[in-house]
């Protein structure tokens, strides 16, 4: 699970918009006298925590790379009762926005006491006066119930908007923090904000909690939304396999999102084991060859007359042709893997004069707009918290993350690192192999 | 919900295949001395219980139409002991399938005792050996457990196969009862089933369940899988609304089975009320005009920045063009609505140059692959004990249904007369007018 | 189904507060030049549509019992604008409450345009000052999502309150009508409102909607909620055949609600076939002897190691000892058949030193709290918008319900004439005997 | 979330049977030439991943405490064609188990070609001959469906049995590996049976994979079943809700599992946050007096006229008089403080002549025979390969768990030092003080 890059201690040290000095106000929470569990930066998480080469000891004597741990400080930067803050949520729609929403009001508001909590509608958008979109102040009375509901009560968009516009509003309503949630194009966007807002002399913390129903993120133990999402979609591979059996050669064949990655598809299979074939990006297929996709479909069919396909959006892209140019978020459009791998069946089996009956399901909007289950809920509780003691301490230019179990801080910068994808060496993509039972490679 | 057609006595006399003479064996069920509550041929249900003229008066000389009341016989046709029957399901899937199935044999075997129980697979393709699918015998140990399951353990084709073939394998099988659960075509498949075996001077019963999701079988309360199915389909609604709240003018576009009725769109959009237009095959649309669907939407979306649309499959089809025959079962094809009504207002908006997210949804395999709920469980159960005790008391080329809350027998010739369909001007709609608050008519 | 209730036509007669002669204003929902399908009083649905005598002839020269359709009229007795309702809700919770509430205030509203709704809090108690319980208006808006909850938005208590204070608060808030949504003692409550109001010369319509979670109310196809709740059971009872089946005789025991009549527990039965033993109040058990429950029991664990019991609350009465007096609603107060069943069977096997293991579930509170299912959010509305006629066309003292399919109104005075039971002669509790297997008698 | 335990590096030492020589089967399902991501037994991870002292610097000359890394090893000890392996499942139900079961049976099978796989039914009493239970043997096909039903296939029971029998039952079937699932009590039998064969001079793998629906485990990030018994938890909490709002001064009172530890009871809360006060064993409480419980919910109870409470069964325990001894798997019988404390909080309220409305749900039976979440799954399925893979390559006495997203091998012995608890002055807890708002202390 470790990832192999190349990271460097310096690599993980968050910015701080100045030295706290302010008695953190938490502290009413205990009873008098008991001292209050706060954390302080010194404590962190180490990036490896394998040993390797010599067995049970360390002998190192070179900076390790290390997160630094999340958790409330006994001093903050911020003036509570003085700060005001805002909060966005930007790109596709994820299970557990309405968690983090909901959580970040109640901290700032409950445990911190703060000024004004702003929610900006639709995504950037929101902070550019000429869409005419209306800012809401977010109370603990306007939440309370959200966290029942998918999607996002801010509602959200794609795409940037001019930072200087964006700085000019937060600065026209003294917005000390700036929570953004939103995935790579987002948080590049956050970071813009934040240097311009730099550029200023001003002071912001602009903190982002990383959205990606893909759970594509580096440096994370995972991303909210992903659990619930491969829970749905083992639904709609129940189905698909229903509907498989139910026909002479019935092939159900199932869309997931997964524009990089293959997390949502390769842990869908896993738990619904009824899956014969899974495609993702990371690993190239071809469709034709004694050892392609298609003749091997066929084989299956004729052994055992139904066939279960699971494809991500993102798989074998190479194979599609055709421009799409970028969406609204910069995304490179993809071409659409499920219709095409859909015709290519078909016409495979017409041509051979072979009756299948191929049942198409593409969930992605059924998937991504249900409430978070439980476990996420938790999460996005947990992680929106951390959110919000960050912000108070005065850290910026960090998104809230969890390594190893410890929720802990990364700065925004890592995300430009790449990321994460399915090893297909690793014991992810060999657990797929062996539940599905499909060759290594199709060639 | 009363239809209007004009039925008399004579069209819902049910067909014996000669008089029944044994004692039926189910008695056993009751202590000894308590009198099994027998249903009798002249048990009857009037078809029509209104009575609008002559105010709580009866007044009538003449024969009132009338439905044989379903139930135990305290005679039967068939020995059970040299009984052998077989099951076949066709067509498209259908929560509730292995309901009937198992309720079928359940019946067959505990109740009655009978001899064999064959399991026809993939339909009427089951019966004609060139196909190669393996005929299976059903036991209560083989579908103890079918019914948490969706689909068909049969399995299920499309289209008819010839008549002599089918007659030749019941015979060479021995076989007294055929139970076939499908729809229209299907059922008049059966009749030429059993026009075949009577002109072979055979004694063949043949007894159909009616399947059809849409809910559009004439002279039935309602047919099985049809709650569960829109049941399913509030589900997506859901999703739908919350991605067309998450997005500017966001649009969720559902499309839901129906292809000659939208019982399933208006029952879905009644249940989940955030449905703001419901289009059905039996109100025609105009897309443009100052009234039409477009421009309203448009002013829809101006108004509150996000619409949910759902569309029955079979609306709107004299709008779409262009030609595309019959599928296997011999129902004309449809154009697409769905994927053609995207593409409209997505253009439409386009040329106006305002921005829409148009999300489009298409459940109809998750919705019609899932087990049936335990209202509709109980609903099959019901319908399949009385198939098998009309079966064993000689009765034949019938349906079993219900009709007003009883279950009763009726002649498959009835299915020629029409579907059912959601009339314009009644409770129905006119709850569905309502509730969305669409206008009457666009044009 | 039908009961064997001697009514008479004269029993169904709906009493009305002065004749109708306000245009209704509901047209408006229809285009111009379009008749709206209003209906008539003298629109009736017969109470007994079978025909057991006479075959297929009617010939019938007295007046015949029937009910009175149910939908708007086409002129109303009160002037919308100038009409203010009250809403209350009584008695234990059942799923669908919210439903009626929201459609009641969207009919009322949006409809017909009445003037002001009030919600009564905690049931009768709302009424009376001295509980200091706060009465809030109603609107669309406040009602927007609670169908998606269950339990009452207005709360809810048990019992009777003064009849005059109620009045005097009605008179004083000028309501003309008042919906009351409760079982038999709320019902009976709200005819003594009604009669008091005629005491004093004033004008009130008095609507019920009849709730009982049993489907014990004769003369109603079904009450609302109840779908929903054997539903819900059916999990409980998969939860504890999987108890039962895990352990060395393993006895999953289940009490289900129905005080005085056990469709739950035999619909339940019917959709979970696991279920080895129902007792209902409606059949009398006995627990020794060589067919007595527990010795069968026994019998049931060592042939096959594990038993699914299903018992109502109102099951075995007789048995249990002691007196428990009655609730607040004047319910007398069940001794509990699911402990002491528990505990009879533990001695049982205790003296015979045969190890079994009891699990004991009672999920009656997580039944009826949970949001109504689609078909029963359907149902709900389709009640409550019926309801909402009535009223305006100046009806009183009578409830609305379905016969037969149809939406009708009954004289409140018919809850007197008893309850619905399950017939131990009839096809339900045949169809229980031969799903579980269990003999006809315990004795 | 890392316990305090003093670990010593010798204490995770993991027992081998002896050299593995013989290559892995496994490489079958790469293709040839590329080298299998096989797992060294010097891969480990690091027990303590947290620095706290020396800032990004580790500075360690002694043996650092790790665990062994899980996974495949080149070389294997046993081999497979003439291996035999039981799986034996203990205590109570767990949601998982199922899945368990069927990852090693699939593993064993397809993977590594084992020879036999034996079901021991009814927990250790199957290897008992005068218990009269039937061994089954398992194959892909009898396991295929069962992760779609709770429980477990094998049916378990409570306690030890003599350990000469259990030895001389797998010597006599010649069983090489024994995989036993359960709990505490469970795997100090594994150990004794271990001990047992080795006195023999016998050769016997024995592999547990821990089972405690309460996340009780230490030195383990979570438990199988667990994630699935919270999210259940969270559906009958929303119904103590809605119960609680539902009538005058309402009380919804819900106990939850956790005999020793509150994390069912803290992650519920944390989900579904309209729980108002969480009781836990780690967290005393005194009911009367100022700051006592009852006055406490006395005062909730005036300000917001609800309550909902959830208390788990191991807390105040010190509170409930009267000693009850211990069950069958040895542990001590918990008095039941669910309803222990719904007659106190009954008490209270009738002495103040105060009206309250106590509804008490006990829902433990229906969470922890639910089947697994996908998310749980796919971490059985993992639990299980790995166990395989460990009991191939000669490991024994020794559990398979997961530390800090690592699948890791942790030695039997290890559960001897104490159950994981809720730490009252950590994160997990200040959530739930939070999110519920209730005191630091009752007292």
């Amino acid at each position: 699970m470790n990832p192999e890059y190349k990271i460097e201690a310096k690599d993980l040290v968050i910015r701080t918009l100045g030295k706290p000095t302010i008695p953190s106000p938490i502290t009413r929470f205990l009873k008098p006298g008991v001292p209050y569990p706060f954390v302080k930066d010194e404590e962190r998480v180490v990036f490896d925590d394998k040993l390797k080469e010599v067995v049970g000891r360390f002998m190192i004597d070179r900076e390790v790379p290390s997160f630094e741990c999340a958790g409330p400080r006994e001093k903050i930067f911020f003036t509570p009762s003085k700060t005001n803050c805002a909060i966005v949520t930007c790109g596709g729609l994820c299970p557990g926005l309405n968690d983090v929403i909901r959580s970040l009001v109640l901290e700032c508001h409950h445990r911190y006491g703060m000024n004004k909590i702003y929610g900006i509608p639709y995504g950037y958008q929101g902070f550019i006066p000429e869409y005419g979109h209306k800012v809401i102040e977010l109370t603990p009375e306007s939440v309370a119930n959200i966290h029942l509901f998918g999607g996002t009560l801010l509602a959200s968009s794609r795409g940037q908007q001019p930072t200087d516009q964006i700085v000019k509003w937060l600065l026209d309503h003294d917005v000390q923090v700036l929570f953004v949630i939103g995935g790579d194009g987002t948080l590049r966007g956050a970071m813009d904000i934040s240097e311009e807002v730099r550029r200023q002399g001003c002071t912001i913390s602009v903190i982002g909690i990383p959205k990606t129903i893909d759970n594509d993120i580096m440096f994370m133990d995972k991303s909210f939304g992903f659990e619930t999402a491969f829970a749905e979609a083992v639904k709609t591979i129940a189905c698909a396999h229903t509907e498989a059996l139910g026909a002479p050669n019935g092939i159900g064949l199932v869309k997931l999102m997964g524009r990089h990655s293959g997390f949502i598809a390769c842990y869908a299979a896993l738990a619904m084991s009824d899956v014969n074939f899974v495609l993702i990006p990371e690993v190239p297929f071809a469709l034709d060859g004694e050892e392609g996709f298609l003749p091997v479909l066929e084989r299956r069919l004729k052994a055992r007359r139904h066939a279960v396909v699971v494809v991500a959006e993102g798989a074998g892209q190479d194979l599609v042709t055709g421009e799409l140019g970028t969406d609204a978020s910069g995304n490179a459009k993809l071409k659409d893997i499920g219709l095409w791998l859909k015709s290519k069946v078909e016409d495979y089996f017409k041509v051979r004069d072979m009756e299948v009956n191929l049942k198409y399901l593409d969930p992605s909007y059924q998937i991504r707009s249900v409430p978070a289950s439980p476990q996420d809920s938790v999460f996005c509780m947990r992680l929106a918290q951390n959110a919000v003691h960050a912000a108070m301490s005065g850290k910026t230019e960090m998104l809230v993350g969890r390594w190893h179990g410890n929720f802990v801080h990364l700065p925004i910068m890592l995300t430009k690192l790449g990321r994460r994808r399915v090893n297909p060496l690793g014991d992810l993509w060999l657990s797929v192999l062996e539940s599905t039972g499909q060759p290594v490679s199709f060639k």
